[in-house]
């Protein structure tokens, strides 16, 4: 069976995640972009099935327990998840999908689906150039932007745990060095199972 | 401090390992391609210092002692390693080193320099193809064949193992994705020490 392979990129809010996917879109071929679903409500601009799914609290929790989400957390009182149905059919077609999650849904993910995984974690060289960004772009009160800066001080500490990292001090590099990653994730696309391979490869003798 | 970063590459004799590394040598830029340190005698036309270190069982076993060896092994009766100073130095320069070793060398080197390695599994399509490769090449009689033979039949099992898998049922497709898993490996590349980087990152602010 022919089937995709996964990307979960990580790192924090304003390390410019979205930019570089743009950059990066027209050399690394068709995939498909995993959307969150989420009880938070919409803010001003966010368009339902394009930034996030926004389902009521209780739809998420029957979709928890009905097993649909390939991960899920609840972060300051709201559910953040990944519906399996739309990943699962993307993969099904052999795409590349690619998760911005994270460092928790990228634990998860791996738990599940390690075999098609790569992962990245993009951050700004420094916690001080996250701050300039968060301020310059001013979507976000002081509360949110201070929160922001500590939620990437802890989330920095799982660097480790990616395949790559990719530090965002020059937005073309850092296109460059992600073509590279999603190029290295496609190669464990559309190859058969890693057991299956091992029993057919010794069955032919 | 610059470093580098080490590429494993590991898969049965016939494989192809050398036949793509040519193919794809122009596009991966410079690399230092480590030479293994072995007491087996040097076969017809090899070369010491190119195909081989070719040492005395005494020597090998004073390096041991030394803690001299990145890793070795002991197969059919005969040493064969890799020592360190060699790749230290290469590293030092910020080179992108590869290794041509079995899957017992690869473990010991993950286990010694995870955080800058990444690897390649290279293998025929099938066992039956692999068996034809080797009877093709003619270099080695029967026994030599056979055993290469059960040798493969034992390392394609460790194939989840390796960051990637590269089957090489075509040369120049193999050779491209050979590039891709070398670029990738580059990544890991004159970035600085992870847990430093975590250090500094958080310091700034």
């Amino acid at each position: 069976m022919k089937k995709g392979a996964i990307l979960v990129l990580s790192g924090p809010s304003g390390a410019g995640k979205s930019t570089i996917i743009n950059a990066a879109s027209k050399e690394i071929g068709e995939y498909y972009f995993s959307i969150s679903t989420t009880t938070r409500p919409p803010r001003v601009g966010e368009v339902d099935g394009k930034d996030y799914y926004f389902v009521t609290k209780e739809s998420f929790e029957e979709d928890i327990k009905a097993g649909n989400f390939l991960e899920y957390a609840q972060v300051h009182g709201n559910y953040y998840g990944t519906s399996l149905k739309p990943v699962r059919e993307a993969l099904g077609q052999g795409k590349l999908v690619i998760f911005d999650i994270d460092v928790q849904g990228h634990r998860l993910v791996r738990a599940k689906m390690n075999d098609i995984t790569t992962s990245a974690f993009i951050t700004p060289p420094t916690l001080r150039e996250l701050e300039h960004r968060l301020r310059a772009r001013s979507t976000d009160d002081e509360s949110v932007i201070l929160r922001r800066i500590e939620n990437a001080k802890g989330e920095i500490k799982a660097l480790g745990e990616y395949d790559f990292t990719i530090i965002n001090d020059n937005v073309e590099e850092a296109a460059k060095r992600f073509v590279v990653v999603a190029k290295a994730a496609r190669l464990k696309q559309s190859q058969e199972d890693e057991e299956e391979f091992i029993r057919q490869w010794s069955a032919t003798n």
